[in-house]
């Protein structure tokens, strides 16, 4: 017993764990917390002698739900796309944005012009609204600087950004997002040549926690993406990637190979794909705030995932192109309006689900063992966070036990 | 020339007025403010004398659009429908919701039951997200009591939220939204008996700004519209229509033929209601967030109404059944990404336009003669307001002159 433990209590809590009951719900529960993490959860009528002199927080018939985590995104990047936003949308064709120097190119563009300082301030404009919504984890890869300068340097700015604000960051190296416009033609080149040694180098720096490709018609193929992921295995670091989003090219089942945490997107998955991320225990990372933004019309294949028992997690894929999406709860209701998810699976997919296409073993859940990373709401039920749309009811957020 | 004098500078005026420039757009301008009226807008070095003695305050080089007015809402009810859209989800018929007592019913059953202080706490908290993303006037409709008592609570309580908050009510009745269980079947015997009564006692009340009605195959058809419309034009109310939303019954036209501010919805509308609506003067007010929470797939049929020059405003119809959602930018975001709306048609429909839509002639633009209700923002074009998604970079809002 420390200076640091304390009970929780009036609250009703989605454990999102291990139980019979939808959301893993307890009523009238209380939480113990000891030094920052979980001791306990149950039942306040159950709640064991030891934790009785503990001195107690009410939290007022609140619902408590496990913190949120945001397991896709790029909320490191240069600049913004608002006025290729406005120049599609006045009627401008894909070439005509293009030669106005529009898609990623303009992103990495600006990214490699950013500093340091740029950069993070950028990012934690976007990662605040998060937090305010009880995200306490997020993940943020590269991607937009394509040169072993600029994408090590936004692995530094995604790590400095826990010594900015109350939330754990993991890291992704995504190199191999695209083929910059100095390597046009020459995609070999650049796995080889600069996106193969930058992971090398971020490794060594410390700054990777895994590693994520783009396999797709329009940016790398699958024996591309293997070159990247045979270095991954060998500096031992678990690897994930972007697959199927708008083609089928074999990437969930490449990504299984290499028992990825996760394969994200995947509108395009087919069944022999499923089975096996199912067989390897990869996550189905769902992220609707692209298929919206692209008006997509294909819609993952939820109901194999079900089947096979696929874990689903649900991410905002925050990047200033394809989804410019700023919210975790939105996503949530993406998933279910759009895709069909049931609430129960979009909470599942922010929480649980995502700590486990993040490798992470002591989030997701209110578990004996687990970090005290909560999130408390003003609702009655946990399936109004996926029902209503661009709504915070958040009351507060406990990070590391402390309100 | 008063102490409520003042002069905002250092500043970049989205004006949405007269002007060739998109947006009205005045670079480098100040705004004079007096008495809480707008007194004059310009660049900043034309600024006649008479404004230079005045206090000054800087904007520090933000963007400064008129405050965002939300021309339709539902925002007083009793409830959510938070277990219904569950329910769905899992699998429930909509014989089964019903069977549960779900679907509008239930918010009926739940706004009857609840007292003023309990549908304005609630209203409250749906408002003051809108407040905080810069809205400054909010339509808000009756329409859930469908009896006497129960519509005009409502109403009330729509016109405490102003004695409560910093922004303009506009009161709407819509007591002919639906056939409450009491009278199944006896439509036209509600409207006589019901919705009529109920109308003459609320504006008899000076609780009536407007009057609208839900033209429909599910709910009233166009001559039991023309019946309370009667009335409101002898009663000198103007009027407004949810028409075209789910079929085409000839609502818009029914609606320009009493010279409606607006017809809402319209997704079925066909060229001949929208030329009768562009000759009419009436405002199509376009709902994307029931047309994304239905999953519907036929949208307004903008280019017609661009074709015919109809102003087009946007909202957010913030209701506990097909539109939850409670956030006027992510409409913005919505009639774009899902309509084709361009950022400047969906920034003139949450203000020039929302304010026509309401009959208002101080609202809506930044020009000498309005209310000096604006909304500063952390952007630098006013793209950036329809781009995000789920995102409210709003740095202050103005309100009255204050800031
Ligand atoms: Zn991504
Ligand atoms: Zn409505």
């Amino acid at each position: 017993m420390t200076e640091e433990s304390k009970v929780f209590v009036d609250l009703n809590a989605a454990t999102m764990g291990k139980s019979d009951a939808p959301y893993g719900l307890i009523k009238d529960a209380a939480i113990a917390v000891v030094d920052g993490w979980i001791d306990w959860v149950g039942p306040a009528a159950d709640m064991p002698d030891r934790y009785k002199p503990m001195p107690r927080t009410s939290l007022g018939n609140r619902l408590v739900t496990p913190a949120l985590i945001d397991c896709h995104t790029h909320i490191v990047h240069g600049g913004d796309r608002a006025a290729e936003f406005e120049m599609r949308l006045n009627g401008a064709s894909y070439e005509e944005v293009a030669r106005a120097g529009g898609g990623i190119v303009s992103t990495v563009k600006a990214t490699r012009a950013a500093t340091e300082d740029e950069l993070l301030s950028d990012a934690l404009r976007r990662v605040d609204p998060l937090i305010a919504e009880g995200v306490s984890c997020i993940e943020i890869k590269s991607g937009y600087g394509l040169d072993l300068d600029t994408e090590l340097r936004m692995l530094r700015v995604a790590r400095a950004i826990m010594a900015n604000r109350a939330i754990v960051v993991k890291t992704t190296f995504l190199g191999a997002h695209a083929t910059p416009a100095e390597y046009t033609g020459r995609d070999d080149a650049y796995i080889d040549e600069v996106c193969i040694p930058a992971l090398r180098a971020a490794h060594a720096e410390g700054l990777v926690d895994a590693v994520d490709g783009f396999c797709e018609g329009i940016a790398f193929q699958p024996t591309q993406i293997a070159r990247v992921f045979d270095v991954a295995h060998e500096l031992g670091l678990p690897v994930k990637l972007h697959a199927e989003q708008l083609s089928n090219l074999g990437g969930a089942q490449l990504a299984a190979s290499y028992a990825a945490l996760s394969a994200d997107h995947i509108e395009y998955l087919d069944e022999a794909g499923v089975v096996a991320m199912a067989k390897a225990g990869t996550v189905a990372v769902i992220l609707p705030g692209a298929f919206y933004t692209l008006r997509e019309t294909q819609a993952p294949p939820i109901d194999l995932l079900r089947k096979h028992g696929v874990p689903m997690a649900l991410a905002t894929d925050i990047n200033p192109g394809s989804s410019p999406l700023n919210s975790l709860l939105l996503a949530l209701n993406m998933g279910c309006t759009l895709f069909r998810m049931t609430p129960e699976e979009a909470l599942r997919g922010a929480t649980q689900n995502a700590a486990r296409a993040l490798g992470l073993t002591d989030a997701g859940t209110i578990a004996a063992g687990m970090r005290a990373n909560m999130a408390v709401w003003d609702i009655k039920h946990p399936a109004e966070l996926a029902y209503r749309i661009g709504f915070n009811p958040l009351h507060c957020r406990i990070f590391g036990g402390s309100a």
